[in-house]
C-alpha cells in the first residue's frame, strides 16, 4: 500500500489514475478505523479501481473547547487496516499540508449547516465541508463513501457535492453497529466500562421511536420526542444534548410523521458526547434508494 | 462551435475531453464581449486543446441596487465572436440552470473579500468565488484565464484555487485598453459622449501614479493617493468611489512603497461605476512573473 503525506503526491496519483481510465473510490476519514470505516471501504473495493483512505484529523471542524487534542490517533494500526483491506493508497497528510500560512477559503452552507450537530457544535460543518472540498479536489474520486451515522454532515456533503456541480458520487452506507446496538464511534473509546454499557440507551432509544413510527403507526413527532427522551432519562449516566423529529432532506422539526424523517440525537456519556440516528418512515410511505437506511 | 446550455452537457463534453488527453482552456465571462475577453480567448487557444468560454451573468454577484437587470446582454453577438476566435464549446447556461431551487451552497473567504470592491459591493465575492468555483467543476479546465482589470477578483480567485486545492492554473491577463487609455469593460457601453470623454480620468490618474513611483522613486503612499485623488477631482463629472494604495498580495493598505504594490480605484460617471488599477513597484524592486502587469 501506498502512504501519501503530500497534497501535490496524491493529486497527481489520482491524476494518472483518471488518466488510465480508472475508477477512484475515496473514504475519507479522521482514522482511528473501525468496522463502520471498514464497512465503507468494502463498498469502495467493489466500486472502485483505486480505493484511497484518507486519514485527517481536520482541526477545522473542531471547536475550542472540543476534543481535537485528545481525539484517537493512531496511524500505524489505521495502515495495517488498510493494507489488510487491500487500500492502494492511503492518504495522511499533517495539518500544515492541509492548511499552508495563508489559507483563508472556506465553502458554507446556509439553513442546513446552523441546526442539530451545527447549532451544538458552531461552524463545525464549515470545517467540514470546507475540508471535505478540499479532499475532493485532490483525490479527485468517481465515488465518495459517508457512514449514516453522521447522518447531517452526508445531507451536507450531499447537498455541497450537488450545489458546487462537483462530479462526484456521493454513496452514504448503513451505520455499523456492535451486537448490543450502540454505532461504532471513534470516540467509543474514550468511554469507560459503565459508560460503555449505559451507551446502548441511544440505539435502545432510537429503537422505541422507529418501533412507534413503523410498528405502532403513531404519526406525533411531538410523543415519538417525549417517548426518546424518556428512553434516555432513565439511564442516569446519560444526559440529552438534543434529541429531534426533523424532515430527511431539509432538517426542519416535523410534526407529523409523513415522509421520510430524521431522528438525530447527541448524548453526554461522562465527557464523551455521542451521536446517533435512525432515518424512519411511515409503513404506507415509499422507502428511498437502498443504502440510506440507519 | 458547440452551443451548451445545461451543466450536464458542458460536464460530459469535459469528462471527454480530458478523457482523451486534452487541455482545457477555459475564459469565464459575463458576456456584453469586447477585445478584453477576446485577448483572454487568444491566450487560451495558445494554451489549450479545447477552448470553452462562459457567458454567465452571476446573479449572485450583484447586490439588490446593483445593475443586473440592465447589464449588456446579447448572447448572438458573443456567438458571432467566439467563433471568429475559433472558440470550441460556447457555455451559456440559464440562471436556474446553475442554481436550481435549494442552492444553498457558497465559497467565500476571510480578509481579501471585504476591503474594496468587497466593501463597496457586500457580497459580490461570495457571488464570484461561488460561480467560478462551479464553472471550474463544470468544465474542469487546466488553465483559466482572468483579467486584470478585476485586480481583486483575479486574485482571490487564485487565493481559492490554491487554498481549495483546485487542479486548475489561473491565468491573469493585462488588461486591454482603448487607445485613449480607457480600460475596456462591458460597461463603458453605458457612458454617454461626454462621460465617455470624461472616463480617461483613470487611466491618467493610475498613470501619474506609476510615474511617481517608477520614475520619481516616490516611495510614500499617502502622496501618491493625494495625487491620484487630484487628478480625479480635476474632472468635474467624476465622481471618486475608493482610491487605495495596498500590498498586492494581502489588500493591506501601504504606508511607503516598498514590493509590489496595486492602486485599485472604483469611480462613478454619472450613474455608471467603473473601476481599473494599476500594479506598480519601486524601480529597485524585483518583478513579478509575466502577465501580471496592468
Amino acid at each position: 500500500m501506498d502512504l501519501v503525506r503530500r497534497v501535490q503526491a496524491m493529486q497527481e496519483m489520482a491524476r494518472q489514475a483518471r488518466g488510465t481510465g480508472k475508477k477512484i473510490a475515496f473514504v475519507p476519514t479522521m482514522g482511528a478505523l473501525h468496522d463502520g470505516h471498514l464497512s465503507l471501504v468494502r463498498r469502495a473495493r467493489e466500486l472502485g479501481d483505486v480505493v484511497v483512505v484518507s486519514v485527517f484529523i481536520n482541526p477545522k471542524q473542531f471547536g475550542p473547547a472540543e476534543d481535537f487534542a485528545r481525539y484517537p490517533r493512531d496511524l500505524a494500526r489505521d495502515a495495517d487496516l488498510c493494507i489488510q483491506e487491500g487500500v492502494d493508497h492511503l492518504f495522511a497528510p499533517e495539518p500544515d499540508e492541509m492548511y499552508p500560512p495563508g489559507h483563508r477559503t472556506f465553502v458554507d452552507m446556509e439553513g442546513l449547516t446552523t441546526v442539530l450537530e451545527g447549532s451544538a457544535r458552531p461552524g463545525h460543518f464549515r470545517g467540514v465541508l470546507t475540508v471535505v472540498m478540499k479532499l475532493l479536489h485532490v483525490v479527485k474520486p468517481h465515488f465518495a463513501f459517508f457512514g449514516q451515522k453522521d447522518a447531517q454532515q452526508a445531507l451536507i456533503v450531499r447537498r455541497m457535492v450537488k450545489d458546487l456541480n462537483l462530479d462526484a458520487e456521493v454513496v452514504v452506507a448503513p451505520t455499523v453497529r456492535h451486537e448490543d446496538g450502540l454505532a461504532l464511534s471513534s470516540r467509543n473509546a474514550f468511554l469507560g466500562p459503565a459508560e460503555r454499557a449505559a451507551a446502548t440507551v441511544l440505539s435502545r432509544a432510537l429503537g422505541r421511536a422507529r418501533q412507534m413510527v413503523e410498528r405502532e403507526d403513531v404519526r406525533s413527532a411531538r410523543a415519538i420526542e417525549a417517548a426518546v427522551r424518556e428512553v434516555l432519562a432513565a439511564e442516569p449516566r446519560a444526559r440529552i444534548d438534543y434529541v429531534a423529529v426533523v424532515d430527511a432532506e431539509t432538517l426542519e422539526p416535523r410534526e407529523e410523521i409523513t415522509g421520510e424523517t430524521l431522528i438525530p440525537l447527541a448524548v453526554f456519556l461522562g465527557g464523551t458526547r455521542l451521536i446517533d440516528n435512525a432515518l424512519v418512515r411511515p409503513p404506507a410511505a415509499p422507502r428511498p434508494p437502498a443504502g440510506d437506511k440507519a
